[in-house]
């Protein structure tokens, strides 16, 4: 429930209402504008209806949020967010590209994978220290070690970094090293990993389901904003459907939708969402085309010999030449390269 | 089966290898290029296996073609394809959208739509005269009143016309009045009726069924191409999947990598990949970037009171903001709107 | 909109309100039962909203039809409905087992096959003389020939056939040699198709499509019962899901609530289901429990040089052994076999 | 891979090779029989096609395990697992029934359920104390003070219970009051909850995910089983389709495809397969047909204030009326009630 106080109201007016909401064991929301308090109240809906908000006189109007998801929605901000990563922002006027290996494999291949990026352009570097497999028998990655490598490149090259963190035990340790925290696909709704990575204030990039609704992931989302933490961006990685040329579907839907419903920025990644080399630079354009803040995307500085996802990791040259033909796209979409 | 003849080998050699292949009960292609003869043999693979070829001496190389699909694949044909549609063509470095309303309701109706189409710059009129509707209540559409009406306003503001063509009985009649015929994606794998449009001239805008696969909308333009009608487009419609937040989800992985696999023009439809008038002109924008030879879409005069996709038809003010829209994106594609 | 007269009401009566109905540009239906007539009325809802049917005199209750199908509903006919097959029925207290080739491919094998089916107990023959390929290349089937052999192996065995009708323009021609029309998971929305054998009365095996809803698959019944042909069988095959270690997800939820929603009989085909020959046996023991009314079944005299579908389809000692376990189920069903 | 020695090999002789396959870095398996000792290796697939096993002349034939999934795989062990839940098995001979509420809300509700549970035979109890829900404001179970209602049910009632596991953290807590582990749906890939209840001895009842693939689930299992625990049950749940009559789609195919894979016990849960309180029973029912060792249900004593789930769940009346259904056909299956 959205709560506009009248201009005249005053800050022990809006602190009187949101005592009201919380005695009633609601969630109590305090959000000054340059022209008025607004406040919000969420949680039990059956609460929330009875609760007599418009008598009071300081009240100018009431408004329920009609989508589950509240804090995230436009309903409640209606102007874009941005997350800081490093020193410059995701989100706003400007296209982000995140890109490194799959999995760190060691330190000659992630610092190579690092130059690769930071030569091109890229804003940020990826690289998974601990793997979610679908096989025991499959590579699990290089754990702490991975991560101090992966620190290691990221100052070596003045980037910040991500990584998938796949526990909520994880998040001191991993969170000592890395910039970011990438929520996978797998763990979309591990709700004990979403809350804890809402009490830390770092960035979170948190990648869709693969049979994820665009209503669940914004409910993810909820999950983290509502433990405190704002810096959410949420990555369209592609879908489960029948189709299978392609590794997964890449629901570009789904980011022109979330632009239009959340206030939070979205980006996209072409390389899970195709599974294939090729499509990732036209699956770029068409992220940018369709209002995506950015793209994160699989870069190896030999992807012939790759741990994982070989496949549909770009290498320098296929790199350098996404990133020269996303340029006029980023112009045309009215941004400019994060 | 690509045969591909020495330069020195005569257009008598080529007869005799041409007779081998007709005789074995498979389907011979000649395809001279400029450098030399190339030869195609289609049908049974067992066949084609034993197939004496090599043996005669005017033969350089002979190569399978690996995918089902033969005649639209990039291995039987390099260059782009491109599609004639009234004095323009599809495909190419052009970027085409063909627009209307969903179903022709009346004359005005027509009339004013096609006229937003016109001028705002569409190169092609759509609308349909006979609606597959799931429901028998539902609204079926003007059938060969529609077709005249059709007509009239092509006719009058000077763009080509496609409808839907629903049945193999139909081809005559509907190809009367309008100049080029759309297979809808409930039909996509009626043979009858791929076959029919195949013997045709005209050209066939083929919309990829709900839950087709990319090889399965291949395979039906192969049956129209195999009849000998090559003026084929695929059309990108969306598929079904687990997400209702949208109609369909639009799967432009697939305009991609149709675009690496085929030679065939595609374009996409983001009227009824999204469902949602918000999301036309983002999904528009993004078929651009991906590599899409043009969109088809949804114009209304009056939308509010359309029989049929209201909610996801543009008026006149949204169709000429999408148009204007695209502009820097069909430019940045280093293309050109047809 | 279905009417129920009090019980004094007379057949006067009943027409009267019947023409109002059809004056409305409504479809009337008549609908007498032991104790009291009911009427129907269907069509554009806006017009039945507005239809005073309530003051006559003769009226006792009004009901709208809250699905979007009406005649197949059971709202509108609360009783199983039974289709006669060859001279048994399907649907009520048996259980039918229909088999046989999924393509007729030669005289012997259409009459070993046949004799396979009648031997263990099956009650209709199939067998595919048009067959609807993905690939142009591919068997497309004997045509008439297939028919006639088709004709002759019912007759020899006295089992009736039913094949694969895949454009109303071969309605006819089809309906001379064979006793039912199947129209197959492709052709479930060629709506000239339904209407075409809507306007026979030959029983009908409509078959869901590989991503039709069950309220898709219900309304085109809808077409067919609308046309005045009531002997539907709707046939679950399978839908299409990211699940690829099976051919097709067979969707069993659906027959329950097909059953649920609609008098029609629901049978099951667990070879398309399937894709699996192991699979068959357990899957068609399921289809008798969760309440169908039957099977559809591939067998075929030699799996092994089977034209098409030899991995899903039964020889005579799976089929026997199928057969011989479905009958615990059945009876457990409290039914007989058919 | 499977190594069988030869009938007169010795214990020693069997140290030796696990000594070989230990020092490649693989893991090793023994597994002596009645008649000759079978021993395992399992790990990178490169390493293992350079093992010099086949040079042992103790050594009887070698055999890959085609597979991905190993150790849960029929090739590994033929005969069919059973899993000891409280004093009765899963698998095997009997069909278990394991009911109660999706939530655990109250003492008296819980022991309501647990009661109606007991008296109509069922061999299990189940209830959430720790509930993921999509929204955050979603009430979220009463954690341990729910764990310790459902123990005070379970032993007041004599049957052994069953709750979801949400976290790695939560095993040693949560193991205190119950008697197995549920792994839900959405964790069905949160690997560090695989390991650590892995690491335990308690029952394992492992639900597939929404969009799961059959393999996937079975080398969730793999994880389960390679940290030593091999009480693991797998469930089927319904997985995520285009298909929303039904809240999910029941993929029976699946529970028949893996016991033919698998000699893992699988049961079925038609309550979140369906959604739909009508389509439980009959979808029970397929359950045993198709060859599941159990299923998993929704039970109430009063549905109609069910804090979630209530339209799935059956009340007292409803599971009399289920487990009488399902007893003929449990008869048919050659099975008994657990």
């Amino acid at each position: 429930m959205i709560i506009v106080l009248k201009s005249k109201a005053t800050e022990a007016d809006a602190q009187e209402i949101l005592s009201v909401i919380k005695d009633a064991g609601l969630k109590p929301l305090y959000m000054p504008g340059v022209e008025r308090i607004v406040l919000g109240a969420l949680g039990d809906e059956r609460i929330l209806a009875n609760l007599p908000i418009n008598a009071y006189s300081c009240v100018e109007s009431v408004k329920p949020i009609l989508t589950s998801y509240k804090q995230v929605s436009r309903e409640m901000q209606s102007h874009d967010s941005q997350v800081q990563f490093g020193d410059k922002m995701i989100g706003g006027g400007s296209f982000c590209v995140i890109a490194g290996p799959c999995a760190i494999e060691n330190e000659e291949q992630i610092l190579a994978s690092a130059a690769i990026v930071k030569r091109h352009g890229g804003m940020g570097l990826r690289g998974g220290a601990y793997k979610p497999r679908s096989s025991p028998y499959s590579f699990q990655g290089l754990e702490e070690e991975g991560l101090k490598l992966m620190q290691q490149a990221s100052q070596e090259y003045g980037i910040p970094c991500v990584t998938e963190i796949i526990d909520a035990s994880l998040v001191d340790k991993v969170g000592e090293y890395i910039d970011a925290f990438q929520v996978g696909a797998r763990n979309m709704q591990n709700f004990r990993l979403l809350k804890a990575v809402g009490q830390t204030q770092k960035p979170i990039i948190l990648k869709r389901g693969m049979s994820a609704t665009i209503e669940e992931v914004l409910l993810a989302a909820e999950y983290i904003f509502n433990e405190g933490n704002q810096n959410i961006v949420i990555c369209e990685r592609g879908i489960r459907t029948f189709e299978n040329a392609t590794r997964n579907t890449l629901d570009l839907n789904a980011v022109a939708y979330i632009k239009m419903k959340s206030h939070l920025p979205v980006i996209v990644d072409p390389s899970h969402g195709t599974g294939i080399r090729e499509l990732v630079t036209p699956m770029a354009k068409a992220a940018v085309a369709c209002g995506a803040d950015g793209i994160i995307v699989e870069v190896h500085n030999n992807p012939q010999v790759a741990l994982s996802d070989g496949m549909q990791s770009l290498d320098e040259q296929d790199f350098e030449k996404m990133m020269k033909g996303l340029m006029p796209f980023i112009k045309a979409a009215g941004k400019v390269l994060a």
